[in-house]
């Protein structure tokens, strides 16, 4: 029998995975359980966008242009425009979600030989994009008393090395919700032009930032031209994760020319999902509004609930729609497992991250889970109450 | 500077990108080009299939599961069982195109000092899925004399050395048009058991074969259970280029368990694609039956338009819908380009692909083109007939 690749032995499982059976066994059981382990919100998509996939009037169903439709890539620029991004059609690589884009960055910047520092915890698709391209991922310890802010510059100076590539950031975190300011992001750009690194920032949260906070975007950083490469996405943004939109973003005219080779080989990105993007971009404000109050909301209920319970800490997220809970146990796998086998509390349960797969140093964030917020606000109220309920009798 | 990796610089270009300005000059200049040089059907995608898309009831447009839908992947499984081959829905991943499919197989199956044998001309592609998952492809000739049959085993035996993980055959080939028979099949089958390799079949034209010869695919070959893997697509057989939408398949369970973990890093396949994808498979017969009518009465004109052409030799395609021809001159890239710089037959050109980008060893099919038969008969005769005036006046 032929022997499958070293690489393909080597590519991480999801942080949840495991515990999929579980909790599809609880569903058979009967019980309910609560996900608060997804990012999958449960926002509706704009109308807008619904209705230009419903009212399309296709023929004949044909490849787009490799680097995403002409219109859709101007209109994007006039997104970023908006969002104080200056940039050009020419500067954006639409690509089948935020995925697609982190894969043509790592194969447009870095070799085998190659290493990428990331702040940990940090999104656990890193690492499968980083192990298919043979990349390694160079963890720097962020932590739960800072709210997950910058690590100190010299813990980055410490890494760098001559395989060194880039600093792959996420702004605002997943699974963090830690949204990094205009002085950590200057501090960044400063060590990457020092270093003569690329800066990548996977900003695919960039509209959910809460508290007045606004999002400083690297690409409004002067000076990164050659330097800065964002990593977006449709699928929060418009909770339109299903259309598999995402873009690339960067004024460095090599990497562009080399992501589109790679675009090439794969022909194009889907077209429906592509007008779905195009019409999402007349999203009214008041639709972002509603939104951004909703997980405000779910938030704070969320932190003041958790806050609440004894021996948890939590980190306050200024963005996104994570969090990352401290627990009073030990292994947070193993508590997330019996949630789903042992527990129940009127027949529910949940379901949570360990929030380990998040972290790539070996031993960090065991007693930690990661909480997504996409529930609405009673559900998310009673999924609380269960962890309560369920940590004293997990401990006692 | 940030310099971009050797990876990224060693990406192959599509064979037709130096082409592209200079049609699109012609266009600006007023010129009509017919284009034989892309795989984009112009035939129309199944009604069926253009409705489900838009008659669907989407609210929130969510992930769907990493491995497909599970309607579409036991639909799919009830597809293969009508081509005779028999699978059941957990040997099959959707993926974003067959493109993907490619992706996940290369990583799967193979690491960085790997080698894959392909014969060639092959699709021009295969050489950049290889070259991001690092591996070398080994090119093995087949020969247009022999309308690109596949070449004496003892050539793959050659070749074979303990790098090699898999040969890989496209069937019914692209740019070849030719279509493997089962005596073929069955001689790939004994040696990829005895080397212990994969083989894998890009079988994304398996719906076009023409003169009454059926399609044997590689999954209907007892034996080959733990070796062979198939890349499959909608996009040529429902003319659905645009959904993105392919599949792989296999009944080696290490190899689906492996390309799962490639898939879960990159989230699900496109959601309005797979409601298209799947309500495709409603298509009815008499859709495929014009459908092949037509490609057998545009293989049939070209072919013999273009066999009476002097000095020109031609491959006759048994399947896909190109074809490849040896013209009369030294340099196919040279004529491509003049034919759409300097050459106007009633203010019209045509853009071909020189076939030596479809080769990977160094020389060979430069004085070869790939027709591709997308255009309807009046427009492929003119086009021929372009080709035939243009040649005189380019040797004379
Ligand atoms: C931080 C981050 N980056 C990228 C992605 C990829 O999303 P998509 O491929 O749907 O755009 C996600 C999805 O959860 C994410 O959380
Ligand atoms: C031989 C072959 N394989 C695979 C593909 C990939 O097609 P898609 O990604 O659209 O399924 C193509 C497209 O032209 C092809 O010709």
């Amino acid at each position: 029998m032929p022997t499958i690749s070293q690489k393909g032995l080597h590519m991480p499982e999801s942080p949840i995975r495991k515990l999929v059976p579980f909790a599809e066994a609880a569903k058979k059981r009967g019980a309910k359980v609560l996900h608060l382990n997804i990012g999958q919100p449960d926002i509706k998509t704009p109308q807008v966008a619904l209705d230009a996939v419903r009212n399309n009037t296709i023929d004949v169903l044909a490849y787009s242009r490799t680097e995403g439709s002409e219109t859709y890539r101007e209109k994007l620029a006039g997104y970023y425009a908006k969002n104080d991004i200056h940039v050009s059609a020419d500067d954006i690589i639409v690509t089948t979600g935020g995925s697609e884009a982190l894969s043509f960055v790592m194969g447009s910047i870095a070799d085998a030989e190659n290493e990428i520092i990331i702040p940990e915890p940090f999104y656990a698709n890193y690492n499968g994009f980083a192990t298919s391209s043979g990349v390694t991922v160079v963890p720097v310890v962020s932590r739960i008393e800072n709210n997950f802010a910058l690590p100190p510059i010299e813990e980055f100076e410490k890494l760098i090395t001559p395989k060194t590539k880039a600093i792959l950031i996420c702004n605002p975190g997943n699974p963090t919700g830690y949204l990094y300011s205009k002085e950590e992001l200057q501090k960044l750009a400063a060590i990457v032009k020092k270093s003569n690194l690329f800066l990548v920032a996977d900003e695919v949260y960039r509209e959910f930032t809460y508290d007045g906070v606004e999002h400083y975007s690297i690409l409004q950083e002067a000076g990164l031209e050659e330097h800065a490469i964002i990593v977006d996405s449709v699928s929060k943004r418009y909770s339109m994760c299903g259309a598999r939109i995402g873009c690339l973003v960067t004024r460095n005219k090599e990497v562009i020319k080399t992501a589109l080779k790679f675009a090439q080989a794969r022909l194009s990105p889907p077209t429906y999902a592509q007008i779905a993007a195009e019409a999402a971009l007349e999203t009214t404000q008041d639709y972002f509004d509603e939104v951004k109050t909703e997980y405000v909301e779910r938030r704070n209920l969320l932190i003041d609930e958790l806050e609440k319970i004894e021996g948890v800490r939590v980190a306050r997220p200024k963005g996104a729609f994570y969090c990352i809970a401290e627990l009073p146990i030990e292994d947070a796998e193993d508590f997330a497992q019996w949630l789903l086998e042992d527990f129940r509390l009127d027949n529910e349960t949940v379901m949570v991250a360990p929030a380990a797969g998040f972290y790539a140093t070996k031993g960090l964030g065991k007693n930690q889970i990661r909480i997504a917020y996409v529930l609405e606000k009673e559900s998310l109220k009673r999924a609380v109450n269960i962890l309560k309920v369920a940590l004293k009798s997990y401990i006692g």
